[in-house]
């Protein structure tokens, strides 16, 4: 019985709903193939984010760990391939930091490779019809920052973590512009991403790359 | 109690689905306020397609038409404004045919605005939060080719008819280069359309113009 | 011996330059085979942009027009299809007009079709590597105004008309976000079109259609 | 006096002309302030790219490496933030090569950032009109595969490093569906770009991030 912990960012930037924390919400407790989902909430700032996971990882212990946070302008759920040590906000966090260009973790490596089956992930969506890509940037922002911290703190652990963004929900696209993903259709991507983590220990050779 | 007829295009360009007739199938009888909504299947063919909607419309007498089709990379429910009076096929239909600069109706007008209220129809699903936004152009293909062919047989009617483009599903989208909207929200979509219809017998004054 | 009259419009919405205008002034007298290049400049408001082009058309007395306007966000230049009888303004004009739903011509055809050979056009730009490809949609701000005043104007003359919407220079695309093209590229596409109108007196059956 | 080594890559993927080829033969020996430019021609092989710009390092011995590449789809130069360990071909190189997911280096870090002033690069070109935004993804494919080679090799050295992807020229780009930029502007910003290099012995400031 393996247990993942998937964790889900708040509202940010001005929005008043996260379709992450929307689907952790929905995922508590989900009973999968020989696995269980946990689920935690995660502050959209700087110095809190990593904090949170960390915190939940202790207190659940959990054999895999995916967060999740909302990608604007994607039209499909992406698991990312590579955290980066870099901190260059765009936009301020939910404490009005706004970094640019520092390290993560001083003195830490470049990056990280997701340490999850991100193709065995992106495979078992598509082959359920939700829209699903390999993506190779996670952005500078808090979710990229999320992504490199929990990374780097698993990184003498034998827990598999990556870090998955999802679309906008419906009502946060709703003048037309930009695609979006319902939530019913989010929790089941993310349940199957789960489910997927379980079954592969290791990933599978399917094609996923870009051309730049 | 008013009647309306929504169509619905099958399967083209070597697809198996076309959310438009699963749309259809899914809203065939469905209650309104007021209303009840009929429905109809088109080929995608270009000396076909309008008489399919012709005949629905002699057998049901409907009090307006809403003609559907299915948009491959549009992100939104986009009612048109406006059917225009050219073939220019950018692929084959389902029957062989590739006009290039044909007119629909020899000495036909060059164009027919939609007479539903398109403005208002849009802000009921924005309203309710399902992505929708107004469209310009309608294509050059059967879609647009059915709009303006309805139009014009409707012209010295009474009946109000438009047409309604809608996303991929998240099937036909699941590599995730082409944003989707799922079936259920696509369905509440025409349905909140369908009363709109029935709810103005005028549009409303909201902006929804585009630059360019 | 035939006179092209080129128009273009000034800065808007907040731009302090505008590659129509920009173009029309290289474009000035520039001699074509078996024609001639003459320009004027368009004021970007609704009730004046049309009468200025008029009383160019009537001063120069032409046997073509361009009307030229810039699209940001498009990547390549595109000869506009139709012109629709209605103004939706998204943004105010230079002068504060912000009309929503209203006719450009009360009683007017909902549309008028470009008198260029607009296929034509877009192939011998093509084949000289210039970006270029035909548009359905010139929008429902002043640029279809004017298209379809001028289009209304001379609807009983042999004076072919047609709208050419132009991407953003480069320097007002700086920020990497929005597709732009060099000034001397836009002037020479521009004259190639010209050259294209006196060279085909009827246009050529080329596709260039959409799906939608 | 700086000597800049630029290197640009051959055709690929079935095209006839790579911009960045282009770009460079008419980038060798330009004069910078304080500087010269020289120029290498990079094969678009897994197995052979690295080695032919190491080849020039050897014989040029230059203070300063710019890689350049083509990025189909991008509408500004776009200076790499990061090259990251992993070959990941969408399309085979130009001898047959398809890897999926195997490491640049064996037992290489992760990742390695640029080490130019990717910030000050990017904000001289928009000085300049030249539209520029950093990236956070060089692809997976020969470009960053070629960055991160030559990013190893000069690991221990004080040879500063960056890959710049730079948009289709227009002639890759006529049928309008993808942003281009003339090879003009292309040249003028690479040259900038080097200049920038010498300028800044350490980078500035200046946000340049995304959000995902």
């Amino acid at each position: 019985m393996k247990k993942i912990l998937i964790s889900g960012f708040e509202p940010f930037g001005g929005g008043v709903i996260n379709p992450a924390l929307e689907a952790v919400k929905l995922l508590d407790g989900a009973a999968l193939n020989n696995g269980k989902i946990v689920v935690c909430q995660v502050p959209v700032t700087r110095f809190k984010a990593t904090a949170a996971v960390i915190e939940a990882i202790k207190h659940h212990q959990p054999d895999y760990v995916i967060t999740v946070g909302q990608a604007g302008g994607r039209a499909a759920i992406t698991p990312e391939r590579i955290a980066i040590n870099i901190d260059d906000f765009r936009i301020v966090d939910n404490e009005g930091n706004q970094p640019i260009d520092q390290p993560i973790v001083v003195d830490g490596p470049d990056a990280y490779f997701s340490t999850l089956p991100i193709k065995a992930i992106t495979h078992a969506l598509q082959q359920e019809g939700i829209p699903c890509q390999v993506s190779n940037t996670a952005g500078t922002f808090v979710c990229n920052h999320l992504f490199y911290g929990v990374q780097h703190y698993l990184r003498y652990t034998q827990i598999g973590h990556g870090f998955i963004h999802i679309p906008l929900l419906p009502q946060q696209a709703m003048f037309g512009d930009l695609p979006s993903m319902s939530l019913d259709l989010i929790v089941t991507g993310l349940k199957i991403a789960a489910q997927a983590v379980i079954d592969n220990a290791s990933d599978v050779p399917l094609s996923g790359g870009t051309i730049c």
